[in-house]
């Protein structure tokens, strides 16, 4: 076998990864841990193949080649082939990569967390790699390698200046919480912001408040997460993710030149989550927000159809969107009660402030796709 | 003499007061430190006056009369009283007082702060109390104390649990940098938000990040800003202020459930000072934001003409505004050198995200008009 096409998970952090220790080596100054979304709805999909015949090491992302000299794209290559349990002649030959994604960059999801969990995962397969992969995919981008486990996973920082402590680990299954749902929010907005990359970088370098998120707020959040987590507390991890989420936008704040990826519309999300959950008198709905303006909300099934219906009140779609709203899971429409209206302290906004949503849920890792059909290179090595 | 007419200044701070030790004695957890704003251009005014014919303590305020019963209020007249050197039989008079702001409240600017630094201080005169009255004054509303002396301020959050020691300095005068401006940039906007004093308590009872602020960031920048004061060092005075407000955001946002006070415009006036300093290629201007979107800059009044044109050019005005937009101090506009636009990386705005900019410059501590003609209160002791 020397092709492999594999798809990969997009992951959501609950306890959010920003900042690193070692720039080159991708290590963290904090542990972090994510839900992995379902691969039904958002994924990378990767196909490597090596042959005799190819002269050099090339890439496709998303229809277009690349460069292959991206140095974390070398990472990723030199630790596989290190790794490699192929036969000798085997290992030398030049690999071609295709990658897309099922899903926009619109959506704002971090899309090389998938993409290089989906890398790391088909190299795995195609060079007979051994073990845990998720310290190569880390290699390519920090957060990949929480995408290369299903359920909820933590990606431990570790203390060994290598990095080969810097590993994930699953903490649950998809299974044990199979009635958590995810619904990614995606706001209209045209603002640039600093890469994510840049933005840690200088938070790391001049916020004063980081050492305290990652040496005294993280840690107990982490454990705190984790009991969360067994115990299927939603209240305890919707607190949690919120406060979480917050902290680090605190931080992103308090870098100089301030970084801010959360906008009005991001905002009037939060207070609104807040007021909801104010008017059920119960925490019902948690909100995440990556190095963007898009929100990520955790709820449980039997809530998602009375939440969409108040979502879609509150914040209404634009009247002439061509596009597909509500994508991934179905859930028939509710309009909400007079009695919920009335007790939730919000104003309705303008419409069309959300681009569109996407229902999902907690899914697995990534997995092979053993049909032909699914492969992105034609037998010369090239894409379709 | 009884009756008296003062006025008082705004003031804002550079190294933010954001959260009390004690409620009810208005005691801040960290020492701030702010700049007087010239009473020509923001002030509060307020008359008080005493008579045995009076039946009752009474206030109005802009315009229409309130409780009295306001524990704050009742705070500083219950301090005058004991400190009172008046015969004793007048020092039973009852007092009547009117006060009133020359400037909108949609400025966003602690009315309180000059409202209350003038009560103390109009009371002061009329009831003849001698010394420092800032304790007074920061009964009334904490940051006031700093609106009784001109110049730059500074808070001292004090140790005695009376709050005896938790008054006001002068660090310099208002003559010491004659040439500081400060531009008022007043942004239109719509949110509710959370008043600034219920949103100090909720971070200092929910921010886990907020005590690193207020007993390690903040005590070494109050350091350096007085180095900075003393030595006109105008870069560091302008980093130090900066950082200081982001900072004072980033534990608002950190709070749960988290304030905003900043909005879309807001930032976007960070990133366009940011992209203004470094097209300059040395900081020439700062931006500070208190409990709202509003923007106070600092500037040397070299700087000012060119910085407002590149201002308007960014930030162009609303085109049919039927209000003087510059308001203060007049200064010709500069229209921006092509070399400087094509300098500052920045996306130029709509018209209309702000609604008008005061120029104004470092000024006075309060004063009282002699001129009877100044007086609110008519011989009856009502307002006219």
């Amino acid at each position: 076998m020397t092709i492999v096409t594999c798809i990969a998970p997009v992951n959501i952090a609950v306890i959010k990864y920003w900042g690193k220790r070692d720039e080159s080596l991708i290590l963290p100054i904090n542990d972090s841990l994510s839900a992995t979304l379902d691969t039904e709805h958002l994924c990378a999909k990767t196909t490597v193949m090596i042959s005799p015949n190819f002269t050099e090491d090339r890439i496709w992302l998303n229809g277009s080649e690349e460069s292959i000299n991206n140095p974390r794209l070398q990472n990723c290559l030199k630790k596989i082939r290190q790794k490699s349990e192929l036969p000798a002649e085997m290992n030398d030959w030049k690999v071609h990569i295709c990658s897309q994604n099922n899903f926009p960059t619109a959506a704002g999801l971090a899309s090389s967390a998938a993409g290089y969990a989906c890398l790391a995962y088909a190299l795995a397969k195609l060079f007979k790699v051994k073990g845990d992969i998720s310290e190569i995919a880390r290699s390519g981008s920090g957060s990949a390698c929480r995408s290369v486990y299903g359920g909820f996973v933590k990606w431990l920082m570790g203390t060994d200046p290598s990095g080969c402590d810097s590993i994930a680990k699953q903490v649950v299954p998809s299974s044990h919480w199979s009635d958590m749902r995810i619904l990614v929010l995606v706001v209209n907005d045209s603002k640039k912001k600093v890469s994510s990359s840049v933005g840690m970088q200088r938070t790391v370098k001049t916020s004063e408040l980081l050492s305290q998120r990652a040496t005294t707020i993280v840690p107990h959040r982490i454990v705190k997460m984790e009991q969360a987590l067994h115990n299927k507390d939603f209240e305890t991890f919707a607190e949690l993710t919120m406060k979480d989420s917050n902290n680090m936008h605190a931080v992103t704040l308090d870098t100089y030149p301030p970084c801010t990826y959360m906008n009005d519309t991001s905002h009037n999300i939060v207070d609104f989550v807040h007021a909801y959950n104010a008017a059920k008198n119960v925490v019902k709905v948690a909100y995440t927000f990556d190095a963007g303006p898009n929100a990520t909300l955790f709820l449980l099934e039997k809530d998602v159809a009375e939440f969409i219906g108040a979502l879609n009140h509150y914040f209404p779609p634009a009247e002439n969107s061509d596009i597909k709203y509500q994508k991934g899971i179905f859930v028939e429409n509710v309009v909400p009660s007079e009695s919920i209206l009335k007790n939730i302290k919000f104003v309705e906004q303008p419409a069309g402030k959300l681009k569109y949503i996407i229902h999902t849920r907690v899914g697995d890792g990534p997995k092979q796709l053993e049909n032909s059909k699914n492969h992105l290179l034609n037998e010369d090595g090239l894409p379709h």
